[in-house]
């Protein structure tokens, strides 16, 4: 049986402090129960008492169940010269009833001196004093020394003294923290020995930040060195440079280094997790996240694509399905044959049987993006492309015109008038921006003659702005993801203008779907 | 003296097959000169002959006069069962006519049956034969051990034999590749150990990939080994999860490891260098990046916040001045009054005076969060606010009216109707886009009353979907950078459509140019 760590997530309290993140009691709760179900031991909600949200956030909370975590609340010791039992904060942390509370004090002698400017005695007193109180109460306490690595460099022998006052208080683990992550491994490596032979019966954990991009290192030499619980974020949110990024900890711990973090088979979970919490943070996703990224496989030299074409370990370090992520093949300006036969879904076997059509898809998609269209991420935009090529693309309706009227008042309207077959349609939509106007009227249009519209939606909208430099009269790239309920693909467009890009896209989009059978992904292609 | 370790940067190669990525031929030359200031020792041009557009770079190379940097070359050693000298790659690197060539070749004997498909001795004998052959033109080699890690691991002898016949052969350098990124630095660190008592006269480097988020540790370990040159991408693109982040590398090394790597005081340039590169790459910038990314040291917790005012050493674990970079405080709803003393602009003073303006702005300001605003990248629109929150903000004019015509055919116009003073003012523009439109007929219809305005211009522009889920019918976020030739600001604007959004951040930046006299930064405020 693999040795267990303990794996502490803080991307409620700690990850919050990210720059850009605002998270609503109702993204609590959904955070909450998708780590549970994920299999985190323990989830810190938050600060009690810093702020409406997590008062409310902890009220709600007590009628959560889960499955797998206890739910933690964070907070300081008592303030200097006080009384724990009469401390607000203190009194805060007990009224959020959870199992398990985290409370930080001070390890570094220069932050009791000019933080907390008390004395460094009563430093001492303020952690006993908080750690006995709350276990008087029966919880569970586990106790972050804040800047401990900071302090030991420092003063080792008063570093020392704020664990084991804390362990004598009766502490369950002391938490290590490298708050100001500028810590080395090698520096994470021999505290934690020297803490180890001083304090031998504490149970510890570490909390490492990645200001220099060394977190998570610092997390698995800190386990390799004799730790049990690891605190950090799904996706590393956090202060400044964030907190130790969980979605590498986990897998590596797991598949690399003997250790278990999770239940049975949730390993596969990670990438979902990883990107659901993404989306309620409502962030730019990191798409060269290791191991949950959605570059994390994606092969772009062609030397690369034709050697996973054999095997797929020569360009990767693990199964990408052990973590729930997939192996994708990009096209661009690097790309071989390899890449489009690998990539043309479907379409393999003729462009297989006409070389000349492949190299004026590869010649066409090069100069596209040149002009700022990119397909990495417009898989059916490219579908479209390759049917050109090979002379297989259905002409479904022609566009003759389209205006768009919005201001301070109205709503915005859309007029479209198409051909479609022998028909002229004329017609026009109101909508709550230009581009949703314009998708209504699009398909009001189109519906008469394909009653599959009526499945379509949109159901993501992306917009860059291709050169700031120009700023509102630089180019534009939309992308598009649409739906038929089923299946989903994206389609680009680019323009001098936001609406002249959307609609290109909007188009394609319906296009793709009316045309294209059966929609396929790459790692359904990788398998055939 | 501080023992120097080489840095070799490849975002020109290696770095170009990440996923996102598309350099022109300008875009090259100007990375190039950007490394070349920096101090970089060696910058790794492209692979030439792979396509058009690297052949064309290394033909207008040529005429480059660099300060610092040596540029390479890279490419593949020659096909099985071939002579070198007819080799095409190898012909390419000659014409290339750089002072150094990189090449590559197999170390894992798993690649040389799988993807080369030839014999283990034919393997040797292709490294040997392409290392002297171009030795034999006079060229300084290095060589690049393609997975050199996983081959050791497998196959540790023969890993090691490609490894000779490279040095052997003459290869300057022997640079050892965590190719497919998962390596571990104890795994790193022990190869190395062994490399250097079985080749003791070889100059070693190390290349590595951040598929387990450990590139940087790895990096950093094998300088802590014994290797001398570092190879590595600024900002750490490359393909699936990046190649080693040298933004973070580089600092580590000269801050914390005792090791120089640049020109002396040119750390200070990182910063610059690392967003100029991201502009020209064109990508959405990592602001958590160690060292220089805009958050890294940003500060958004109160308690955070109130110990930087006392020192700023409490909370960050290097000055930023010595990367080029900046503190920053944000304003969120876990600000305390700290945030906004340390923030508001010149008015620090007002609200100590009035705490009642300072409750009712940190109120305003989490309801607008709430509905979707971020005031953390929108400093001058906080600035509004704060202004309103002390009853000092005037009222310059008066939006009446605006409307957006724009279409398939012509360019977009925009009118617009405002009360400035006792005037009405009626007038219309034509625009590249919908929003420089509006842009061109605000300023036209201030200009006469204002003609600062004229000094204006925008600079950037950015948009951000609020609701994926709702796709075109979502909420709309945009954030304006407004200039006025010595200073520039950034405001917010908010709409159910992006013209609603874009005419409000407009406005704003208009106001705030007009009426805030003396635009301060944060890290002016700091220095207070």
């Amino acid at each position: 049986m693999k040795p267990f760590v303990d794996i502490y997530d803080t991307t409620l309290r700690d990850g919050a402090q990210g720059e850009g993140l605002a998270y609503t009691v109702e993204d609590k709760l959904k955070i909450v129960r998708c780590l549970d179900q994920f299999g985190i031991a323990y989830i810190e909600g938050g600060w009690p008492g810093a702020n409406p949200k997590d008062i409310e956030f902890f009220e709600r909370a007590k009628s959560l169940t889960l499955d797998h975590a206890k739910l933690t609340a964070f907070g300081s010791t008592r303030r200097a010269n006080g009384i724990a039992a009469e401390d607000s904060v203190v009194q805060g942390l007990l009224a959020a009833e959870t199992p398990v509370i985290t409370i930080f004090g001070k390890s570094w002698d220069f932050h009791v001196d000019v933080a907390l400017k008390t004395t460094r005695e009563e430093n001492l007193r303020m952690i006993a004093d908080t750690v006995s109180h709350l276990k008087a109460y029966g919880r569970r306490v586990f106790y972050d020394a804040e800047h401990f690595f900071d302090g030991f460099r420092e003063n080792s022998e008063y570093a020392l003294d704020t664990l084991r006052v804390a362990h004598q208080a009766g502490a369950e683990t002391i938490i290590l923290c490298d708050t100001n992550g500028g810590s080395l491994p090698e520096q994470i490596v021999e505290s934690i020995a020297l803490v180890r032979s001083r304090i031998p019966d504490a149970k510890l954990g570490i909390h490492c930040h990645n200001d220099a991009e060394l977190a998570v290192a610092n997390s698995l030499a800190a386990v390799a060195a004799g730790v049990t619980q690891v605190q950090g974020v799904i996706n590393g949110y956090g202060e400044r440079c964030g907190n130790a990024n969980l979605s590498s900890i986990i897998p590596t711990l797991e598949l690399k280094m003997g250790r278990r973090c999770l239940p049975d088979g949730n390993l596969r979970m990670i990438t979902h997790t990883s990107r659901y919490i993404n989306e309620v943070a409502n962030l730019v996703p990191n798409d060269r996240a290791a191991y949950v990224g959605r570059s994390a496989f994606a092969h772009k030299g062609g030397i690369h694509v034709s050697a996973i074409a054999k095997a797929k370990e020569t360009y990767e370090h693990i199964d990408p399905n052990t973590v729930g992520n997939e192996t994708r093949v990009l096209i661009s300006d690097q790309s071989g044959v390899s890449n489009i036969r690998f990539k043309a879904d479907g379409l393999g076997g003729d462009f297989a049987e006409n070389p000349e059509a492949a190299r004026l898809l590869l010649a066409r998609m090069k100069s596209l993006e040149h002009e700022g269209y990119q397909f990495e991420d417009a898989e059916a935009s490219f579908q479209l492309l390759a049917l050109d090529a090979l002379g297989k693309r259905r002409k479904l309706f022609e566009v003759i015109e389209y205006h768009i009227w919005l201001g301070s008042s109205g709503e915005p309207e859309a007029v479209v008038r198409l051909k479609v077959g022998e028909d002229e349609v004329h017609t026009a939509s109101l909508g709550v921006g230009p581009a949703h106007a314009l998708d209504q009227a699009l398909r009001k249009a189109l519906l008469p003659h394909y009653p599959e519209i009526a499945k379509f939606h949109l159901i993501d909208f992306k917009v860059r702005i291709l050169d700031g430099e120009n700023a509102t009269a630089a180019k534009t790239r939309v992308h598009v993801e649409t739906s038929n309920g089923e299946k989903s693909w994206n389609t680009v467009g680019v323009g001098e203008n936001i609406i002249a890009a959307t609609w290109q896209a909007i188009i394609e989009s319906i296009e793709y779907g009316l045309q294209v059978n059966g929609i396929k992904r790459d790692y359904e292609i990788n398998e055939k």
